[in-house]
């Protein structure tokens, strides 16, 4: 009983279902990004020398959904960074709402114990499945941060970081 | 016996032990971005009347190990964002430092338990302890996502993301 009474309480820390949910509000907030962008400027503005907000979605569209894919149906195929847009960012926030639904489908095919399996993603990069979903989240929060600077630099007042 | 081996898949998911260990990893990351910019630039460039990177860090240094300690101590305090630093950043290293080892220690206080309990941090900021630390990781990674467009915009490499 004492075993079992530790295993409970490790649980209160952190659920499948509340990272699924922290992850999809994270989402919509760069999502939200991408919509405070004017179109050409989302494809175009850049500083330093760094990719643009619409290059940067692009790597966060070939990591998410593909990522889950990977993790979930083991398959794996190359990063892929690049969509076709046609400069319309109505084309990326279209794949980025189908990724939406596509990550909560394979995540219901994820089982807790999976979290700790070891995985080599895209065929790179090694870690657990864990530490591979928190580095998407992770990698999705920094190049969102990057888009606020851009906006402001654009004289934009990008949506509240704390509204998911 | 299925209740219980229900309870032990959910524990897959992530360990408080291992909360810790990638906050202290992106706080590792935040240092060597913190030691990337030159002295003077660290406190005064910004861009689009953004907050320096010497304010973001005295932002991030007010709500860390504060926020831990209120967490575990349980005693509220208003959040403090003003440092003394005379322009040095050996001076904000230093409580960054200190701050280091002050979570490790309030931490280690921290019950499992504990994560999912209502509080209102700062006075202000209500919400679960777990949902009050990913707050705290995030907003470090936004603001350091900024602090890399401020280095890249002065010619400066920024540290790999994914080094921790």
């Amino acid at each position: 009983m004492e075993n079992s009474n530790t295993i409970e309480k490790r649980t209160t820390v952190f659920t499948s279902e509340e990272l699924l949910a922290h992850w999809q509000g994270h989402r919509a907030l760069t999502r939200r990004t991408i919509e405070a962008f004017p179109e050409k400027e989302f494809f175009t503005h850049s500083i330093g020398g760094m990719r643009t907000f619409a290059e940067l979605t692009m790597e966060l569209l070939g990591i998410a959904a593909p990522g889950m894919k990977e993790i979930v149906v083991g398959n794996t195929e190359k990063l892929k960074e690049h969509f076709d847009h046609g400069n319309k960012k109505e084309y990326l926030l279209a794949l980025w709402d189908k990724d939406t639904e596509a990550i909560n489908t394979y995540w219901e095919q994820l089982k807790d114990e999976d979290f700790s399996k070891n995985i080599k993603l895209f065929g790179e990069y090694e870690g657990t499945v864990i530490s591979s979903i928190l580095y998407f989240i992770d990698n999705e929060i920094h190049h969102r941060g990057q888009a606020y600077v851009y906006l402001r630099s654009l004289g934009i007042e990008p949506p509240f970081f704390w509204e998911r």
